[in-house]
């Protein structure tokens, strides 16, 4: 049913989107966030039919999917909840002060408010938690911006079911869906576009981010764009969990078919590990299952042929899932592109002083994980090393899961995310879409709700 | 005594800032707070020669320059406060929750952490507030970032005497001076540099923001890059305050010889007004004195050609003060550039639905100023839309004289700034250079002191 949405439409859309703006910044936030629950209940209302469409499109699974829908309504509810704590609006109220040095002080009171119509390109690998009514449509939402969602390719139907019930909702203009690679490239480009969330490759992100950077008027633009996803393992850690480690592993790497962002498409073993055999017949007996689209299966078939010719590289299993394994001193070049899907690559570390370099110098990725065993001494060293690198340091653990919640960062360093200092997941993705108004000496009849002096929205301020 | 760094010379900094940014990020925070208030002490103690020098290069005159250099050190001071109080890191704590649904939540600490080494170009008309200890040095340090200042070429020996106290209170590699035109292109594109902060003219911005677009590895550029901050009078305000209008805007267009880049470059008067001999007469009496620069001045005279040519202008007094006016449906092209100088336009409107159109169409702006009189009937109406060109809104006041306090926002929309998400005055301008990690599941030794469970820092934490 998809069709190109015609340039005539784009400019429609988008000029509805900033025509709609202020009326939508200008909703009390309980209306707000009533909005967003309703959509909610509205995707849970239709979970069937939009769970149907989505396995049809994506060869997902009914489980995942059904897992999906849940932590999409999730997230559409976390950030109602958000918007009426109000948290989110960073109240700041500096009372005049006359005696203030170096000079007399105004009262000046600052708020966030929403920065106005913004782009959101949905993801292929979540149809629905980072889609038509995902997180950075829910988040563009919440601070109080119409969207314009350009729908992924690879699940049209789906996007259209979820697409109807926004559009349901939404006050007129507040939100459009558009579809068409070309349409795609209009929007980033049109003058109503404030900001641009997106979610997908590199090159996809990247070729966006020079079309954006051409506008005659700068915007920002959030790529999260995937990453190696580094796991260490310390010597102490390997001495006490060995099965735990490689059984960890490799379900995280083929989970979903390794067709997730934070995929741990790296592992850094000892060198002398004698996992090689166990870590083969894992990863041998771990299923599964079709690819997205044609594009990523023939993606990861061009990536097992960058590894299995990388100088030194050896295969542990394969072809999918795929385990290849190298010395830290080869890993350079191409193996350190991702390779989306179930692949993942062994990395052997001679000293400390060999794995510390390693990391260091390794591109920023989304998160960097630590499996240290108990008082590990490299530890110290070895978690700023990761903090440096990544937006999420986990110990002991795996990379896939994301928690939607308010301390979560979903982002990082270059190439994982076009700028480090958002997150794409959870309560403080909002930040993305917002800007700060300072409002100095107004009559508080004349200032917005939040500033007033008696607080009568009753959110957290805080207060010279 | 200006010399061009020379490529190997500008390496060498950046080179240094980089192997400094870790250990400068780890210093405690009282210990950065510390170097903050010594180099502050240290600018008092030179004051003498500092002002002497800066007087000599800016012709800004000895009282103005005194009290900029003490904003400059208490600007240091406020970010040394902020630094101890630690809300800057804006943590957030959401313990572990097996029960959470739709997953169960690992435990997750969420702060901010230094981007790394930050580019400042320096300002020519703030040779101490925006120049070498200004605010973006000030802020970026704070963040816990090494800084290269690029030095305005308008003050040289003012940005050594200053360069020199900050060399000798940081750390070997946290500060460095950077001087020629050259040496500033390369820094922008230098791979060791996070982001860049700079504060001048729009043409200087757009041609560093080109260079920031065309990097390897993005990163973020703030520009701060002046404004028309527009003034509006409504009718009301007229009738109870004449003679205190005309006074207030033409002190504060023509204050510092009108280089501010929040002089009120726009003053929206209701037709009919009647004050073009009081506005002439008075701009007429105020005293400018030499411009910064060659260039500003060459700037000054071709503003004055093109406002004097642009259809339906009229003068009212010049060409230093220079004050013009003209029709709202005559407000166009050039007539919305930036004439940086104690230039200034009066536009007359017809009515409110005239001035409130006129009025959303303006460019982005750093400030925008109502005048309003007792229960105002065009307020309720007006000041949303001066909250939607600009990041300050003041009521019954002049723009000039921007407050360094927490809930000041300079910034705005483009051209006032490259992006409207952030201030580069006051205390949340530190935000800039700062990226999120979520820590999950570290073990409480092993985390950041600010994340620990016992909050040793005593900082100020949002916890689930």
């Amino acid at each position: 049913m998809a069709h190109d949405t015609t340039p005539a439409e784009l400019d429609r859309v988008c000029t509805a989107a900033a025509g709609a703006a202020a009326g939508f910044a200008a909703l009390p936030l309980a209306e707000r966030a009533e909005l967003l629950r309703t959509i909610a209940a509205k995707l849970r209302e239709n979970g069937v039919a939009i769970i149907a469409a989505a396995d049809a499109e994506s060869h997902l699974g009914l489980p995942r999917l059904t897992g999906e829908l849940e932590r999409t309504c999730v997230q559409l509810e976390l950030f109602a909840a958000a918007v009426e704590a109000g948290t989110f609006l960073e109240v700041i109220i500096d009372h005049a002060d006359p005696a203030a040095k170096p000079a007399p002080r105004p009262d000046l009171r600052r708020m966030l408010v929403p920065l106005g119509p913004v782009a959101v390109f949905a993801a292929s690998n979540f149809p629905l938690a980072f889609s038509v009514a995902g997180g950075d449509t829910a988040s563009a939402l919440a601070a109080g911006c119409p969207v314009v969602v350009k729908a992924h390719p690879g699940h049209p139907e789906t996007s259209q079911l979820v697409a109807a019930i926004l559009a349901e909702v939404l006050p007129d203009g507040v939100f459009a869906l558009v579809e068409g690679f070309t349409a795609g490239q209009a929007l980033v480009g049109h003058p109503a576009i404030t900001a641009v969330g997106f979610t997908g490759s590199l090159a996809g992100g990247q070729a966006l981010l020079d079309l954006v950077n051409a506008r005659e008027t700068p915007i920002p633009f959030y790529g999260e764009l995937g990453a190696l996803n580094p796991a260490i393992v310390t010597p102490a850690a390997l001495a006490d969990r060995r099965d735990e480690i490689v059984t960890g592993f490799v379900g995280s790497f083929t989970m979903g078919s390794g067709q997730f962002c934070t995929k741990p498409g790296l592992l850094f073993l000892p060198a002398g590990h004698g996992l090689d055999e166990a870590l083969g017949a894992a990863a041998a007996a771990a299923t599964t299952g079709q690819l997205l689209t044609e594009n990523i299966q023939k993606g990861y078939e061009q990536g097992l042929t960058r590894f299995a010719s990388a100088p030194g590289v050896r295969s542990l299993a394969g072809p999918a899932p795929a385990l290849f394994a190298v010395a830290a001193g080869d890993l350079r070049g191409e193996l350190l592109d991702e390779c989306f899907g179930p692949a993942a690559l062994v990395v052997e570390y001679q000293s400390p002083e060999e794995l510390f370099a390693t990391v260091r110098d390794l591109p920023g990725s989304l998160t960097a994980t630590a499996h240290l065993g108990g008082s590990d001494e490299l530890a110290p060293a070895l978690l700023p090393l990761l903090a440096g690198i990544a937006g999420r340091v986990i110990v002991n653990g795996w990379p896939t899961g994301v928690a939607v919640t308010a301390a979560m960062q979903h982002g990082g360093p270059w190439p994982a995310a076009t700028t480090s200092l958002y997150t794409s997941v959870g309560e403080t993705a909002v930040r993305r879409f917002l800007r700060p108004v300072a409002f100095q000496n107004v009559p508080d009849a004349l200032l917005p709700p939040a500033l007033q002096e008696s607080n009568p929205l009753d959110i957290p301020r805080r207060v010279s």
